[in-house]
């Protein structure tokens, strides 16, 4: 048995995050997280978190065997063992000639580590892999093992860059799985490498946060924090965001989108009134700041309210449904 | 406060099984589990639990409370508390004509038991609603509450029925909620009464069963029991099971259907052989019998491997696949 290091470099190519050079599976580097966790200690905190995270290699062996190590134990109502603390794998299929969904984890709701065979075959072809790190849990410690004499090589792919900042629903909550987090979706479908700030209950549009995701080269910016712009602070607080951005990437492409639509929108006349104000909000920085684009998701979604889980996060169905607005978008700008 | 056991027919209106007159809210009466725990224990312990049993109900209380009691704590590595534990709420919008979800309890893992406020409006109209009682749990105790000076009216409908036969597909693992489970769309989208007898791990097509189910006058019966017929059980067991239902209901309609695809279902040669002799057989039954449609699920999912959480179970993305499938057909036969 043949076991490695997931931080090899020599068998895996790491995607999903600027700081996997240091150690453990971080969206930001520990230089990055000390100028956060002055301004957010909760953000520094879910930035140690993997979502996103995926590491692309080949290999020839029969079977893949997964060991992990973590730092939390299941606590989600809203989401499976899986779901937290699960990772998956794709196998490229060159019939359909995409990634197609070959192995999972099941862990139980009390580990904070475990083994498991993610996948077995009947012969030794040579097959190309992605493995999808868990959304919810900071990874310590991640091998893969294969047959003894096997080949492990490192998928090195010159992708397109995208840099998603958002809440909860980037993150991936209520995602059965992780490849099924929107982000991960778009990036298997369009082939593209995509940095996922999605961080739950958080994505306050901070300043000192677009000054850190300015320093990264990235072809589009798409962000998505309405939802837990309480008290209006979005109002206050997006256009500063995108200007500190900009100052840094005067040339990229910036997508900002609205939530999807909650089961209480319908209920809540206030929440109409506010959905108007901020529309009229993302419309107005859309008129005014240049290479702006202002996706309506909540427009495009809320005749369905079959897609959340809880009433708040997107279950798989709107996952899919996310996706599928954001890959138009994206082919569009990209 | 006025505090309604769900059991109250003055004021609720219960779906979805045979056995709501008795205690509890099981899918079978304890006449008929007693006959079945001798052939299957592990269904007379599973039909204790909810699956598919409704409430509809009218009121025009500006809020609903949940209070409820059941027998599990959270245990599965494939789905969250909401889907195993939960209950979800689907009020009337006369702008779509259609139910649509609006409210969800969010159990913790280790509660056997909580209290929820479900729903809250900013008026007294009269509204009607349907209430989704937990997937994976035996239901001991359920009311709900209500402004004082409000009415609660049961919705006495005059519905077609459905029975469907099946395994934890159809029981509802993965669900992210209980009105995601696909009987429970299939229920709200085509306005009918679904008795879901769906059993995790379950539906061996045992003749017993399907004399127990004869004696139910349904509009159409559907069998969806593929999933966990290890050892080519079906070849020897799914005729005499569907002749057997027949000596008691010769002139219902009868659907069958083969399995979901699984993750492996393209990795391993022995399974698509598998594919083909259960085809086949299924082929030949309705070739045989008389009034029998054959629903080819595996042909019409089969490109598309994100329809699962765990490679086995519909994700909330799949239960809609599945419930396009089958509204289709059920449209065209009821």
């Amino acid at each position: 048995m043949k076991k490695i290091n997931l931080k090899d470099n020599h068998h895996f190519a790491l995607y999903g995050s600027t700081a996997l050079a240091e150690p453990g599976f971080k969206r930001f580097s520990d230089n990055e997280l000390n100028m956060i966790k002055v301004v957010s200690p909760r953000v520094y905190e879910l930035a140690k978190e993997s979502s996103g995270i995926q590491a692309h290699f080949a290999t020839n062996s029969k079977w893949i065997e997964l060991s992990i190590k973590f730092n939390k134990i299941f606590s989600m109502t809203n989401s499976s063992p899986i779901g937290q603390m699960g990772v998956d794998l794709y196998v490229f299929d060159n019939k359909s000639n995409q990634y197609v969904f070959c192995g999972v984890s099941r862990p139980e709701i009390n580990q904070t580590s475990y083994d498991t065979l993610l996948v077995e075959f009947e012969t030794n072809e040579m097959r190309k892999f992605i493995l999808n790190l868990p959304l919810f849990v900071a990874v310590e410690e991640l091998t893969l093992s294969f047959e003894d004499n096997s080949a492990v090589l490192p998928l090195q792919e010159n992708k397109k860059k995208i840099m998603m900042y958002g809440t909860s629903i980037l993150h991936g909550a209520c995602a059965s799985r992780p490849g099924m987090s929107y982000s991960n979706i778009l990036s298997r479908r369009l082939n593209v490498e995509i940095l996922n700030y999605g961080f739950n209950g958080n994505a306050h549009n901070e300043k000192e946060i677009a000054q850190i995701l300015g320093k990264r080269n990235v072809d589009l910016f798409i962000i998505d924090s309405e939802a837990n712009a309480y008290d209006d602070s979005i109002l206050e607080r997006l256009e500063l965001f995108i200007k500190t951005f900009k100052q840094y990437q005067p040339h990229t492409k910036i997508i900002i989108t609205n939530r999807i639509p909650y089961f209480k929108d319908h209920l809540e006349k206030e929440r109409q009134l506010k959905r108007e104000k901020y529309d009229a909000y993302f419309n107005y920085l859309k008129d005014t700041i240049k290479d702006l684009i202002f996706v309506d998701v909540y427009q495009e979604l809320c005749d369905d309210l079959e897609i959340t889980g809880d009433g708040l996060h997107p279950n798989d169905y709107g996952m899919v449904k996310m996706a599928n607005i954001f890959e138009k978008i994206i082919k569009t700008h990209l």
